[in-house]
Parts: structure tokens; C-alpha cells; sequence
């Protein structure tokens, strides 16, 4: 097992990464905590691996498990209120400890949740995604969706411990491995030529769920995650640059109401289209482009998509990372690097989304 | 016009206490941001004062109105999701303002929404009720209901700023008056002996509005709730204390379905209810909870109830203050000073619970 440390102005936590370590997890929380534990988990998580979990609790601390939907029409405020209400009930109090187990739907909403009970109560991450490992269950970002858009409710809260285990990646469809190593390619390609150079170079392996080789992907992600996070925990400058491949990913999303791409593919196709611009502009040369392409199609496919540019451009001038006006993108710079840019004309947006539909037509895969 | 600062770990913000504060507003918030005003308010309340409020923006800058319905029953997560999503149809970025303009219930419930729109934007309180003016628009407390209870639903989330115009304390009515005078009362009890003389040797005069009496009030409350809020901003020990009469207040409103008493009301009457365990403790002497009960009565009445011991009991239980079991009262120690206990035995918490229904049958009032 391994350990990273989150340190930002308003939390520090460990970061464990490892194999078997749920069976660890009662052991942890016992140290850090009296108060009740209580667990949001999905069922098809909970079918797979609930019994393994709670066999590491002991007799007179078992947790209490409430169940959130799959699916991400069940990332809402509703269901925080139905669920806050099940709390209430089985008499989760200020000291209660909230345990996400699940991808990333369920770690946005639990640590919402958490955020917002009683006005924040602590809680843990679980994450059994790869790209809830590598993303959402580090920094602190929590929340939910409204009609109008992706995560546009939401708290910074963060977890007490992120338990990254490496075991549960193994019950993980294939497409949702692909989908969270797009994550770490984006991690690479903004701040870690390192780590980008290892999934160049190391694509069978990874995708063989090889341990030490997903363990290495998980770990340098994290790294970089971690460090951005504690430099700029509040998004004002450093941490834009997550955002890489986001601003038309969330309005592919959008588009297409959420059900035809997994949230990683989405943002390779944000990143792909960005890319168009970068190249335009110079931020990346030719060559960085193509390896940057071929690396995103050897852990492709990226499905195919219909939309129209109208639905494209409106869901991406609502995109909350705009302000006051401006239309704000993150553009590679090189590799191993990005800048944040304020700036993108009409023009170069509109030749990106005809990249986008363009290729969106047939998908992107390796010929 | 008099300005109180709060400082805090996490903010620091000015309270402005005066009149005709309404027309200086354009002014001050132009000077903290320059992203867009829009104002959650309720149609009672724009409809006596929505002219001169919106007199002052100039006709480039001119706020864009959302409304909340009064009462109780409408400070949910689905009025926040309505109003989040209202925000975003009409544009409302990172940058945006949020001002309050109505009282607790808009205060609480409009601090909610910009505590978890796009995960924070700023917000200005402009309460209009005594009881908002002098709690809940000062100490970043922000919250919705459950079904289950009062504000189990919440963020901390400071203002940028509060006004505290006098002026539109005149179109209150004369209960709510009194309801927010209790809060005040409180404050005297709790920590400032100076504040409870001047309530207990001025009711007529504050009754009648005078705006000197009425602004000595108020700016006392604040500084009082300013100065508890700098030193225990999270609520761990000091601000704890201002929860004086709400155990059983809460409880109170709960099993009456927030029908029957207003707020301030509520807690008048846990505040009696508590210091009937003070007396019996000897915390407070008979002298002491004599002047406290008749300075009550001066300011009611309080009008009467009907509840059982269970439901009153049943609540009290689930009581947001509770850790792990303990019971939490705060018991006036004296007048000027409290102390908050955990160790309230059943009988004491029933033999309070048997005072105020007995009471409860009456209403409290000068005899």
C-alpha cells in the first residue's frame, strides 16, 4: 500500500492506493472517528463486493447502507433530500462518518451529502471506478446535477481518506477502464509528460489491468491531481487547467442527454476538439498533436455521436467555468503542460464543434 | 449609519446598521463586484418596498428579480432546485451576486443557494424582518428543512456584507416585531447584560419603534452575534450558547408543523422552559429568572400551544445539537453569561417538557 498526502488550505487527508484495502478500511476509520458510520453505495457495487466489505467491520460497528440508483439521471438534489431524509431517520447525527463506495455519481452525491447534512458531516471516498480513483474522489469537489446542466449544485468538501483500491477495478467493465484512463492521459497531457509517455508506451499492459502497471497509472494521476489541488484548491487559477477537454466534453454531454457517452469519453472528445484549437494556435506542434491523437485512439474506441452545433454552442456558452462573458478554454501546451485561455473567437470555436461532428459521425478509433 | 465588522477564520464582512440604508446599496455593491445583481425576494415583501429597492440601481445595472412564496413550508430543496434553475436559464455565472432581500426564511434559503450554485457565488444579505436583522443574516448559517426537521439541510456561507436598514422595519408586523425582539432578549441573557437592562427598562419605547431604541437594539444583537461568531465560527464550543431556548424551541415548532408560533416565539418559550432546569440547577437565582420571565412577558404574548410530551420528546431527540447520544442544553448562568451542559437528565428535560404544556395552555402574558 501506498500513501499520498492531500494538502490544501482547508483539509489534508491520505490517499491510500493499493490491493485489498477494504479489508483495511474499518481498521482506518476506527482511528479517526467515534462517530456511526453509514455507506452510500450503488447495488450493482454493493452485489459485487458488499459482503467483502462489511466482512471487515466488526460485529457491533456494522454500517448502515443506503442505496443510490446507477445512472446518472439519479445524481440530483431529490434524491440528496430522500437520502438526507434516510439519515435523519436512522439517527445520523453531526458526528456520523458518510463512506462512498461506488464510481464517481456516487462520490459527487455522497460527498454533497456529507457537505450538506447537517450542515457537513465527515466522510470517506471508496472510489471503484478507475476514473473516480484518478478524478473525482480527490479535491474536494462534490455535487449534482440540474436539468440545465452537469454538477451545477454543488459544495467543496473534502473526504477525511480516499481509499483507491486496486482489487475493485477488476469487476469494472472494460469500456469504463477505457473511459477513466482518459482521465489520466488528460493528466498527462496538462502536467505530467511522465506519466503520458507511460501510457504511450504501455497501452496492452494497462489495458490487461496489469497491477503494477494500473497501480503506476493510478499513483502519478493522483500525484498530479493532488498537487494541483493543493496549489489552487478553490479553482481561482492553477486548477482551471483540470479542466482540459471539459468545456465541450460537459456540452457533448449535454447534447446527448447523458446517455450516449461515458463522462471520460466525452471529455477525449473535449480534449481532441480543444486540441484543434491548440494546434491552430501553436500551444502544440504537429507532432505533439499526433501523439497525443494516437495515444487517446489506443485506449479508444470513442463511440460515435449525433447533435447539431446549435445544441453544441448553447449548452457551451452556459458552461460554469465562463465569467462575466468571457469563454474560457484550456489548451495543451506541449506536452506535459497547458495554459488557460480566455479569448477562443467565434471562429475557433466553430471550427472546433466541425471537428467534433465531423469525426463524431463515425467515432474515433485506431484505422 | 454605523458599521459592525465580523471577522472570522473564514471572512470578514461589514454589518450596516441605519436608515435609508435600501437607496445606498447600488453603491456599496458596486464597489465588491462587478458581476451581475439578482435578488431572491418575496412577493409580499417587493410588493411594499420592490419600487424603492430597484429606484437605487441605475437603469444599465438593473437586477433581475426572483421570488420565493412565504413561508415555512416552502424553504426546501425543491424551491432551491426551482430557484438554481431559474438562475441558470437566465445566466447567472460564478461571478454573479445573489441579494437577499425578505427575511429569515429568503436570508437562510437565498445564503443556501449561493452557498451551492455553481459550488459558491457571493451573496449580500438585506434582511427586512428584527429577528433576521438581528440572527440569521449574520454568522454565515444557511439552510433548507426536511420533513424530519428545522435546517438539517445547510451550509456555513458568509455574506459579503449585511444591511440593516431601520427604515424597513416599519412595514413589520407587530408580532414579528415582538417574535425577533426575543432573539435580542436572548442575546441579553446569553452575553450582554448592558442589552437585557436596556430591554428590560424600554419596552414601550422599542415596542413603538422608536428608531433610536429600535437601533440600539439591533446594533447590540449584532455585535453581540459578531463577536460569538469570530471566536467559534463552526459552532465547537462559544456560538453554541446562542442556542439558548432552541432544544426545546425547535421541538416545539416541529410538533406544532411551524403553524402555530412564529419562530422568535418558539424559542421564547424554550428559553423559559430551559431556565426552569437553570433555576432548578442554580444557575440562574429566583430574582434573575423572575426579571428574565417578566421582561418576556413585556415583549409577548406568548400565544399558546398544543402538543404531547412524546412528540415533544421524539424531537428534542433528534436535535442537530445531539453528538453521539448526549443531550445539549444551554442554561443562562446568571444574566449576561451561559453555559452549555450535556448531562440534562431525563427527569429535569421532562419536568421542563410538563412547565410549557402546562403553560402552553394559556399562552405566557403579563398578567
Amino acid at each position: 500500500m501506498l500513501t499520498l498526502q492531500v494538502n490544501t488550505a482547508s483539509a489534508n487527508y491520505p490517499v491510500y492506493i493499493g490491493r485489498n484495502l477494504l479489508s483495511q478500511l474499518p481498521r482506518h476509520i476506527q482511528k479517526s472517528t467515534a462517530g456511526r458510520p453509514f455507506i452510500l453505495t450503488s447495488p450493482e457495487i454493493w452485489a459485487l463486493w458488499g459482503k467483502k466489505f462489511l466482512a471487515a467491520f466488526p460485529e457491533d460497528r456494522q454500517p448502515t447502507v443506503l442505496f443510490l440508483p446507477a445512472g446518472e439521471r439519479f445524481k440530483r438534489l431529490s434524491q440528496v433530500e430522500r437520502l438526507a431524509s434516510e439519515l435523519a431517520q436512522v439517527g445520523a447525527d453531526r458526528s456520523s462518518l458518510l463512506i462512498a463506495f461506488g464510481g464517481g455519481i456516487v462520490g459527487d452525491l455522497a460527498g454533497f451529502l456529507a457537505a450538506i447534512y447537517m450542515r457537513g458531516i465527515d466522510y470517506i471516498q471508496v472510489p471503484t471506478t478507475l476514473l473516480a480513483q484518478v478524478d473525482s474522489s480527490v479535491g474536494g469537489k462534490t455535487g449534482v446535477n440540474l436539468a440545465a446542466g452537469k454538477n451545477l449544485i454543488g459544495s467543496f468538501h473534502h473526504p477525511r481518506a480516499v481509499f483507491a483500491d486496486i482489487d475493485v477495478l477488476q469487476t469494472l467493465p472494460d469500456r469504463e477502464l477505457r473511459a477513466g484512463l482518459f482521465e489520466s492521459i488528460k493528466g498527462g497531457i496538462i502536467r505530467d509528460a511522465a506519466l503520458f509517455r507511460f501510457m504511450e508506451q504501455n497501452s496492452a499492459k494497462i489495458l490487461a489491468r496489469d497491477p503494477a502497471a494500473l497501480e503506476r497509472v493510478i499513483t502519478a494521476s493522483i500525484r498530479m491531481k493532488a498537487e494541483v489541488v493543493g496549489i489552487d484548491e478553490r479553482e481561482s487559477g492553477l486548477r482551471m487547467i483540470l479542466n482540459y477537454g471539459h468545456t465541450l466534453g460537459h456540452a457533448i454531454e449535454a447534447a446527448t442527454n447523458y446517455r450516449i457517452l461515458l463522462h471520460g469519453e466525452a471529455i477525449a472528445w473535449g480534449m481532441l476538439a480543444a486540441l484543434q484549437i491548440a494546434l491552430a494556435r501553436n500551444t502544440v506542434g504537429p507532432d505533439q498533436a499526433e501523439r497525443i491523437e494516437q495515444t487517446i485512439q489506443a485506449y479508444g474506441p470513442l463511440p460515435p455521436f449525433r447533435t447539431t452545433p446549435a445544441r453544441l454552442l448553447g449548452t457551451a456558452k452556459r458552461d460554469k467555468k465562463n465569467r462575466a462573458g468571457t469563454r474560457r478554454f484550456i489548451l495543451p501546451k506541449g506536452i506535459g503542460n497547458a495554459v488557460v485561455v480566455e479569448d477562443v473567437s467565434d471562429k475557433e470555436l466553430y471550427s472546433a464543434v466541425d471537428w467534433l461532428l465531423t469525426h463524431a459521425r463515425t467515432g474515433f478509433s485506431k484505422l
